[in-house]
């Protein structure tokens, strides 16, 4: 199942998208026609606060939308709202995992690159913006502004040291964002969350797939067009650290809370490396 | 003015602090009594975010009790009530500004630390506590717990590319934060977050002191103890990027928001550098 946030003329919603991603269903509206009594918040933080009830009422209510064939009544043209970012204000910086591809660590830099344990750095919570929304160039800032396709993990509910075998208990679903990134402001200011924290260099989305759609993150395709030309084509079985991994080491000392954000890190293929190649 | 943010058995409440440091306002109780017609937050990032109305009403509230002589009637004792931190749970992570006293860069390291350009990584969230709250010492996760005295800038307006000249306008007021560091787990993970974010690590106030009261924040002295000894003992005059120019660069290419904190970086005498002295 899909979770979408979109705006439309009456405001912010939560809907669930249509398997062939064209549609959508306002959730809130379906689950009051079909006399769901808990209240369906606006607010995918709320939602996803309000732990797995959620994850049962949407299903509960798109079952109950089938068998009443009310498909083509209640789900409406994703072209007529406006998606925002799925999260469109997180609680909290969004938590990014540095060198999580041995090739992308190789490419920026050497072998030596590649970490022996889990990096973590964060982008500001300023710097989300729905995913087909435009990029600012920062042009009076940095002249290397860079892609990054990258996994992001969204976390369902509260907790602190967890275990590599629970750890995907604790998410809520997966969802993409770009870690847009300024090099020459994150090599002058030495640590990263300067060159990754310009405003809207956080495409994220269009939607949270919820994890009973994955069976495994750590198997999953990830790709990165530019104006139509791939430049990142990889598979998350290439993480150094996979999701359970980084959930448990994150967690080791701090407590993780529902919809907190996780990048995971970006394939080979980015601009800086792709610069290098053809020089 | 001092704010701080308190609670008592009805609740949580924004008070003010006497000149002494040993009463306490409920500054709501007593805007009502005078027959304001603002309502009076209970939270202090909804308090800031109201702006400069916030800081007037107050002055007029405390301006009424002292012509009214109701100050003993008023104020409660500071032991009557429990102080949380000045902002319990701040709305994104805190700024951390490394290294900028240039003693502390090189007690890290050499003179070869003395940062050219601002260093900022971040604190999450969850890692505030009251001033004297305790910390967990994390005993299975680090053997190097260190501290880290700071002065820190509460932002009080939003603004981006804020100009060096005009920065201090954007401030609502100063707090003092402990930047809890493990130094083995800041050094294992490369960038600085997961050393930097165990839960309890930022010890955070007791208050905010309006700027009003603090002509130039760079010019404070600044004092750490343990246990009565004093380990750092410096002023904020030694800063490598003053209060304005760490505003200026931070706010570049990202918006400023009301209720967000800088930490200012720690002067010289963290534990790191006092056992290589002792050894």
């Amino acid at each position: 199942m899909k979770f979408a946030t979109y705006k439309n003329e009456s405001g912010q919603f939560i809907g669930i998208v249509s398997t062939e991603g064209t549609q959508v269903l306002p959730l809130r509206e379906a689950y009051e026609k079909m006399g769901g009594e808990t209240a369906i918040p606006a607010d995918m933080l709320e939602a996803i606060s309000m732990g797995d009830v959620f994850y049962q009422e949407a299903i509960k209510t798109l079952q109950w939308v089938s068998e009443n064939n009310l498909d083509s009544e209640l789900f409406i043209p994703l072209e007529s709202v406006e998606l925002l970012a799925p999260i469109p204000r997180p609680s909290k910086n969004i938590f990014c995992v540095g060198k999580n591809y041995a090739e992308h660590a190789i490419e920026m830099g050497s072998k030596d690159d590649i970490p022996e344990h889990v990096m973590v750095f964060t982008k500001a919570p300023t710097t989300v913006i729905a995913h087909d929304q435009n990029i600012h160039e920062h042009k009076e800032l940095t002249e290397q502004l860079d892609y990054e396709g990258e996994l992001a993990v969204v976390i369902g509910k509260k907790g602190k040291a967890i275990n590599r075998e629970e750890a995907l208990d604790y998410v809520f679903g997966y969802t993409i964002i770009n870690d847009v990134t300024a090099r020459d402001l994150q090599a002058k200011h030495k640590q990263f969350f300067i060159g990754k924290s310009l405003d809207t260099t956080c495409p994220m989305g269009p939607w949270i797939v919820h994890k009973s759609a994955i069976s495994n993150p750590n198997n999953l395709d990830i790709k990165t067009t530019v104006n139509g030309e791939v430049r990142q084509d990889s598979n998350t079985e290439n993480f150094i650290f996979p999701v359970e991994e980084v959930i448990a080491v994150l967690s080791q000392g701090m407590i993780l809370e529902p919809g907190d954000i996780i990048a995971t890190g970006t394939p080979a293929g980015v601009g800086k490396g792709f610069k290098l190649q053809g020089s």
